[in-house]
């Protein structure tokens, strides 16, 4: 499945490259924003970014991948416009999505009762559920006050929230649920992770000034990342090495988590996707040796290499569309080198 | 403390025509919000908003005040708009505040806990606390998307939500401390309750163009409408009939809640304030009689009297506002009477 140059440890240096660039560019404009949230949500936000500790001191500590302003910014490059950052139009998109990421990852913690983001204690573990709520409720509009004054922009990014909790919902009332399709599986998958994919893409377009179809072109590229990052996301949550991902091993499985690649084994119709059904059927708590026994049933029916075929396919849709889609140059590569490593990564 | 025009049991019956006239007006705009929201989230916001019961079947039952929108619509007609429903901008807005609201409330009862709101099962008692989180996110992003065609009254519902969050964050704080000033209740009971009432007035201005003293001034009286609003609620949440007000008899006292007369009787120096921060300080549970003697102990310090002379004094500072403002006269009346409704109310 791996493409293009990828260094020995299957990861593309020039895709982290390009994430860290996002990251140094995005970051004074994302602290000035966090620097407007009122007073005592503050602390809460910046513990969540990692630079605060929970005592309020200042540290920088697990930070996110910034994948989402990496798109943005590639994509205004990819669009003919500014992706080095100097734009301001530009930087209000990528700070407004990483934003509503973050956003979202607070929000699901508490839903979830996770503990830990990031290799550290979540932010309700810490401070409480109820500021917990509130500094998702206060990161969600920050994200829309940032893009007060582009209202398309704005929209947009209120659609694909929009989206988002679609899938959120749906993803907790699947969960609740004995059975479920694939097909309604990769649906969830395509709200809760590939709208705001698709939207990081499409808000760096229409920052740059971009015509329509160049918006949509980048929108639908961000989407199908977006899905291939969910079915990796997938298969890490239950095969990632815990040193690498921060979360703790065979997690998905222990919860009982539909993800892609167990759904995929669910409905194979084999003997192993049958023993599985049993597994996850059954009430009692999973200890290490049976979740490592799930983990090779997914893997028997077929659940893990669907999953890593059909993000492979998405990956060669994503090179087939940015090759074709009469954009510039300056952006191309690095959109390209993304993708592979969203399909490619170990973390 | 009663001024004007009021009926024998002390409610004021031109506001409550106001109130339910603003209802009628915005109801079918804002059910065509709430239609917008995506697939599995509409159903959890319309049970929140009483038009279906927990199976999805239609009903309508616990409607809230709809005080906010009737504020909006009265200051567009004060500052010379079109108070009457009929200019869509002001509608949008009058939407907007009530979705404000309403994404509040939802939160508020994850947070709190709380098993009732307006006679009925709380959104996560029923739904779980992840579809009732997802659902207020849903609300809130849904108030701001209703603006999106009107940047500066996006941006003004943004402020007051970020001032919402802050006074929703402080009066958790507050909760968890031994000991709060009244300067620090006042202050997150302003925040809390004044920011969107002050926003739901300033908007209709703004909505019906007005000029920004008039805005300003309108915003003004929604503010110490916010605080009185409180200042009431408060004493209602210690001897309302929980028949009217739909809350559980001296729950707020059970809850040891540092609402503002509780805060104002402990800081008043009297042998009563000493008593009740005794049964505030001591851990065991309180019973029917504990919790009588908690509201007897408030009363005897002076807390009860305070909160309705504050209100009263609030109520005279609208009215001198209102009066000398220079406004449309088709508003001010009812916002006049409402105003009392907010001091003189027994729900």
């Amino acid at each position: 499945m791996t493409t293009g140059a990828t260094t020995g440890d299957g990861l593309d240096r020039e895709a982290l490259d390009h994430l860290e660039t996002a990251r140094v560019r995005v970051e004074p404009a994302l602290r000035a924003a966090l620097g407007r949230l009122p007073g005592r949500v503050r602390p809460v936000a910046l513990y969540h970014y990692g630079w605060s500790d929970a005592e309020g001191r200042e540290c920088d500590t697990g930070r996110g991948k910034a994948l989402r302003p990496a798109l943005t910014l590639l994509s205004a490059a990819a669009a003919g416009g500014d992706g080095a950052g100097r734009d301001e139009r530009v930087l209000a998109a990528a700070v407004a999505v990483d934003l509503v990421h973050n956003f979202s990852l607070v929000h699901d913690d508490v839903m979830d009762g996770d503990l830990t983001r990031r290799h550290r204690p979540t932010v309700w573990s810490v401070f409480g559920v109820g500021p917990a709520v509130l500094a998702g409720d206060a990161l969600l509009t920050l994200a829309l006050q940032t893009l007060a004054p582009a209202p398309a922009a704005a929209a947009a990014v209120a659609d694909a929230v929009q989206e988002l909790i679609l899938g959120q919902i749906q993803d907790l009332a699947l969960e609740r649920r004995d059975s479920a399709t694939l097909t309604e599986c990769l649906a969830m998958a395509a709200a809760k992770t590939g709208a705001l994919l698709g939207c990081s893409c499409a808000l760096g377009a229409l920052a740059a000034g971009a015509p329509d179809g160049r918006v949509r072109l980048l929108g639908r590229v961000g989407r199908d990342l977006g899905l291939a990052f969910q079915l990796t996301d997938d298969v890490l949550g239950i095969w990632g090495d815990p040193a690498v991902t921060g979360k703790p091993a065979g997690a998905d499985l222990r919860a009982r988590k539909k993800s892609l690649p167990v759904v995929a084994a669910l409905a194979s119709g084999t003997a192993a996707g049958r023993e599985l059904a049993r597994v996850y059927r059954s009430r009692q708590e999973l200890g290490p040796d049976e979740v490592a026994r799930a983990a090779a049933l997914v893997r028997e029916a077929g659940g893990r290499d669907w999953a890593l075929e059909r993000a492979g396919d998405l990956l060669g849709d994503i090179e087939k569309t940015l090759d074709t889609g009469d954009l510039d140059e300056s952006g191309v590569p690095g959109l390209r080198s993304l993708a592979r490593l969203c399909v490619d990564r170990r973390f």
